[in-house]
């Protein structure tokens, strides 16, 4: 596509020339023509799963049977593939789990941090967290008879200052999934110790994207899926991480057979498991478990420092990209651009952002919109280059200004 | 294998020739030289699978990205997969959901029958239900301020005279998972409901065995797994069914953002969806759903009643071939001989089960044990031949004959 600015075009070049991660593209089936922006959403499909797929169908499940829980390693998935996601979020063995949604794996957490602080009557979670970060937490709090309290992270301080004393779990991202804004983690983790709460981190839109040094935080629990930045498949399953601290006193709410001390003993009472595995509940879903497994060799190699630093780049480019094609064309951008509250995306705000997401889409840039007005694209240091974005806010350009979308909002019950 | 039985080789042959399920047999992928008798505890690979799962691979996640919710319909696939499900058990459309595990769709239909009998404090369940099964039943309990009491099947008309008004819900699986026993499951759900209880039936060994008539049977809740006899896969996506009458006031203890009446309004509030759809919780396991709603494709055409019967006649051969070959060698048939009492197995016991199913396996005849001595050998109508269940008998004749097997017990925390 033709450029608007020969300048933006020359130093996209030689920025993707001295990306040391630009090889790392080749891991990933990406359609040819395709500008993929949309991998904070559903990663894009790794070009080590298909062979793993046809291995765990035909000689995993069709030849071997029954017997592949033992003989190829089924059982143990769930803490091996924690394991393996845990190197990507700065934890140690042990102390990672992988199964179910995020949204069971939010309850399992919110359950065992109220236990582990009886008598505090307070979850606090943020009123723009995801939907199912409210919802469960509101779940959480009627199962267990707390009340939930929404303070967003700025005032978290003064918050806890007045009523700390009540809180037994701050539940919050490191990220705004709709402006990408990135909170201070280690701040907001140290002001919840302080308080005596535990802290609760989904990683939905950091794990993948950056470093989060879960141990050296001192973070209690964590959650996040498997299908964003991690490329695991669509509704890949989720992870749970639990500090080892916590793995003597811990309690689970769900206790299903699979967490049990002695799983095949089939005994009448429950037992938990030592360790994370306590947080196993039913028979673990091995497709999507092993396409996460072999999605995660995408980042065989690859340090989590580098990744964000190119993560940088990339948003630093395309708010430039932003500034110089589309000002005066009605986008505001929404995403800091200060680097260090910037998550691994960039969102525009605009009236017609559903029309104009559509557009793209039509083009073959993929982004997405979050209602009413966002514009969302993601980036991802493993495959997204610098001339990736400039073709991006290229087309954003032309479609804006011939009008080429259509204004009128979107249905209602549509993925958007 | 040369049989000890002409007569029961001949008796053999002309029930296969007869049998009008025979042609199913090649919707499977079953390894050659293999008899698969485990298909109770994972059904074996459909030949429909594979190329589904690399459609789902290459073209919808690979190629169609993102869009592929709307475009190749993953949003709706709980509810559709659902009901080409319900069509196996009875449940007009509308009522039958597919995601996550067992464990979790017990716990979503225990809260949900417990909220629906505010007032009543005991949730009844059987002694020897799976483990799973139990451990909810108690997790459900502690969270709802409720008292789990344990009744067999057998009983439970006593108990019900006795405090039937205290009771919530009854939660019993028509199937001993070990003995293979039956329950009358129009009987104990009859007597449920006179006592103003609600019934919960765990199908986990009845889904794709027999029909299981719930609609007609007035059932409330019911869930079960998809990789047994549905042959979904390892880990497959379980399912819960909740009775239409019930849509209207049910309530689902786990809110997650795709159970709201409006998803993608992505609403501060909780409001949950009409209709079975609000038992959604997270994102839906995509591989797992397609897998299964693939599998499922091996019951087309095909009546549950045709199910029954050729199961019961492959049941009643094999404890034939038990009477004739095992006679005198340790063996106790634990499976009623009542057909109308007897489920899709045969279970044997024998002091020395693990080491002889050990021994079978080895010489390709897969079944499996269930501790302490416990062997089960499970029936699929679908490809299971009367055949195939003379070999196992006569291998084991002749293995338990020879003292060709380890009579050592199993190592503790290893599939069996």
């Amino acid at each position: 596509m033709t450029t608007a600015s020969p300048a933006l075009a020359e130093l996209a070049a030689e920025l993707d020339t001295a990306d040391p991660l630009a090889p790392i593209r080749d891991r990933f089936l990406l359609p040819d023509g395709v500008v993929y922006l949309d991998g904070n959403s559903l990663g894009p499909l790794p070009a080590a799963v298909p062979p793993t797929i046809t291995d765990v169908l035909h000689r995993q499940w069709g030849t071997d049977l029954i017997r592949s829980w033992n003989d190829n390693d089924w059982w143990d998935a769930p803490l091996r593939v924690g394991d393996a996601l845990g190197r990507l979020i700065g934890a140690a063995p042990g102390q990672t789990l992988v199964g179910d949604s995020t949204s069971i794996q939010l309850f399992t957490a919110l359950s065992a941090a109220a236990r582990l602080r009886p008598g505090r009557e307070l979850l606090v979670t943020d009123p723009g967290h995801f939907p199912t970060d409210r919802y469960l937490a509101e779940s959480a709090a009627r199962l267990h008879g707390l009340r939930v309290r929404h303070v967003r992270p700025r005032d978290l301080d003064a918050f806890l200052a007045a009523e700390g004393e009540q809180v037994a779990v701050v539940s919050y991202s490191p990220v705004d999934y709709r402006t990408g804004e990135l909170h201070d983690v280690a701040t907001l983790t140290r002001a919840a110790h302080r308080a005596g709460a535990l802290v609760l981190w989904d990683l939905c839109h950091a794990a993948g994207a950056m470093p989060v040094p879960l141990d050296e935080l001192e973070a209690d629990f964590a959650v996040g899926c498997g299908y964003k930045f991690l490329s695991g498949g669509p509704g890949a399953p989720a992870f749970l991480y639990a500090a080892r601290r916590h793995h003597d006193s811990w309690q689970t709410p769900l206790h299903g057979w699979t967490g049990h001390a002695d799983p095949f003993g089939l005994q009448r009472d429950y037992a938990p498991a030592p360790g994370i595995a306590r947080a196993r509940i039913g028979t673990p879903p091995i497709l999507g478990l092993l396409s996460l497994e072999a999605a995660l060799t995408a980042f065989d190699g690859v340090d989590m420092a580098q990744v964000r630093t190119k993560s940088l780049s990339l948003t630093d480019f395309f708010l430039r990209c932003t500034a110089e094609l589309l000002a005066d064309l009605g986008f505001e951008p929404v995403t800091p651009a200060d680097p260090a509250r910037r998550a691994s995306q960039v969102s525009l705000r605009h009236p017609h952002a559903y029309g104009l997401v559509r557009a793209l889409t039509e083009q073959q840039v993929i982004a997405d919109m979050r209602a009413p007005d966002i514009l969302r694209f993601g980036v991802n240091a493993l495959y997204t280059s610098h001339r990736d974005l400039l073709t991006a806010a290229t087309l954003l350009h032309r479609t804006t200004t011939t009008g080429a979308y259509d204004p009128t909002p979107p249905d209602a019950g549509k993925v958007t």
